[in-house]
């Protein structure tokens, strides 16, 4: 299942909607992943621009300043340019082309019936989702995979449904024209710990409790100090509930070492959640440090920036025009 | 309104579908008109190969033998790849990155409600079109109309529905953007001889019933030969109605000097059907001896083909390339 043109190395394709900067939830979901992977596999990264002006379409001039951001973060947090194929969506516009195809063997009723659509268009009470583009989100999905032949996808068990739509549209491209044209994704499932925000509901921007990777340490401490510990624990003589507790899960995430001890000081009242949260924000303040660093160098040099964008548009393109080329032919709109 | 870019001229965009060799109806109903328009007005002549896709994906293999048998027949019925552009859809990616751009301006509701839609779901019933690509259809022709910004966009009266929805989403793309960034499109409407099919219904290849403009003088003979006359003339003596016959409306299009002479003789019994006929074939062999030399001289040399299309590519592409930066810097996907 591996691709000739890159030594037998399985191909790997993940992106990320430019909505801002990334925070803790994503860093733990996605990019510590992300960045491990790239010692594996071939690994496209793809900032989803396209797939943001899907609910960003109304106001969508952020769209430029996110990508930016995500692409920052993506660096900082150790996506590697040199290693992996970094890039912009919609740099390589075969996405919108062979989104464009597939979208001849998409039944409208496989759309319609996928069980995310139904539920974001219900849940998404913030914008108006209801536009032609949205209703293809997976077919849009399924291209940006299916154009570097991807053999796996990192993804979370919610996500499944929407990769399985995508192994079925490519099931139907390939059996309605007799040829194995395109590669049937598999999906990587990854148990990432999970990281609750600050008040313990689910980390996200819309909810305004997250902590980003790109907080400077002033923003990293006052979010930390304002974090909800064991409700059961109110004078400094009870004993905590460290299992519990969402600050004792940040330990266990970005200092498994001193979780034991943290624990232990807490179940035991040897320190009240004041002093707790303080060690934590100075654990995260020096866990930061490094992307923190490489921001400011990578924002003093914007020409940088361009060319990790113009160097992954290319490289993208290459793999992504032979695809194309491929198919073009396939259904009649080959060169002549 | 006229585009300075081209010394004031305004814009005309129309295409075909690429679905076979074009009959007498489309020379009548369209070629004649488009011809015409390129003394005043900067033509953009397309073929829809991806709007051909659509409905043809289950064998889509055609499409690219149709798409030279179309080019054909548009360079031997006049339309002058020297004045005009004249390109094949599928080569100016930017009308599928213009596509999915418009796709997130387009609600839903306005598709499922469009009549054409409606009509041609419930029409088609030799081809599963319930895929999404169809239902964006008219998505795709807003692209393919704005990218070029063209200003007027020749149609019959059953096409004004598809372009009342082009106009609404430019109205709509422009308005939720505060810029005036793609100019709403015009219909140019035109009033066509009508020619029916040799069995007096619509002319169309799905009926069987249509006379190539390559037909060769054999086949053509053969087919006027077959054409219903007039049903009330039993006998060479009985008077006949000419503004009821088929074949003298033919006369009309074709060779109309004579019409009133063959209207007479038919009206008082001076020849019989079968003259008549035969003296029409020999009408429409004159008359596509020309297209006829044109296409054999075409064929002969292929490598012509390629570069009346490569060239037409080159030409839309620039200007769709003015449009799509234009754009993507306004929807957040612009340079860096």
């Amino acid at each position: 299942m591996g691709n000739a043109s890159t030594g037998g190395r399985q191909r790997i394709l993940s992106g990320m909607r430019p909505t801002g900067r990334l925070h803790l939830g994503n860093l733990v979901g996605a990019l510590w992943n992300w960045r491990m992977l790239q010692d594996e596999y071939d690994c496209f990264f793809m900032i989803a621009d396209y797939h943001a002006l899907m609910s960003e379409y109304e106001a969508p001039a952020d769209i430029a300043a996110n990508t930016r951001e995500v692409l920052i973060d993506f660096i900082s947090c150790g996506l590697d340019p040199a290693r992996s194929v970094i890039f912009r969506q919609s740099d390589v516009p075969e996405h919108a082309e062979l989104h464009l195809i597939l979208s001849c063997y998409t039944p409208i009723s496989w759309l319609e019936r996928n069980p995310t659509y139904k539920e974001q268009v219900q849940q998404l009470v913030t914008r108006d989702i209801h536009n032609y583009a949205f209703l293809g989100y997976p077919v849009l999905q399924t291209a940006d995979i299916a154009i570097y032949k991807a053999n796996l996808v990192p993804v979370g068990e919610d996500q499944l449904p929407h990769l399985e739509l995508a192994r079925e549209v490519v099931r139907r491209f390939n059996s309605l024209l007799g040829r194995e044209a395109l590669v049937e994704p598999q999906a990587k499932l990854t148990a990432a710990p999970r990281l609750l925000g600050i008040d313990r509901r689910k980390m996200s921007k819309s909810y305004g409790n997250q902590i980003d990777v790109a907080d400077p340490p002033d923003a990293i401490r006052k979010k930390v100090m304002a974090m909800i510990t064991d409700p059961l624990r109110i004078r400094l003589a009870d004993p905590g509930h460290p299992e519990d507790c969402n600050v004792c899960q940040y330990y266990k995430v970005f200092d498994p070492a001193a979780h034991p001890d943290v624990a232990d000081k807490c179940r035991n009242s040897k320190w009240g959640c004041t002093d707790c949260k303080r060690h934590l924000a100075d654990v995260l303040v020096t866990f930061l440090a490094e992307p923190r660093a490489m921001r400011a160098e990578l924002e003093a040099h914007p020409d940088r920036l361009r060319d990790i964008l113009a160097d992954g548009a290319r490289r993208a393109q290459a793999a992504a025009r032979q695809t194309l080329d491929e198919v073009r032919t396939l259904v009649g709109l080959g060169k002549m």
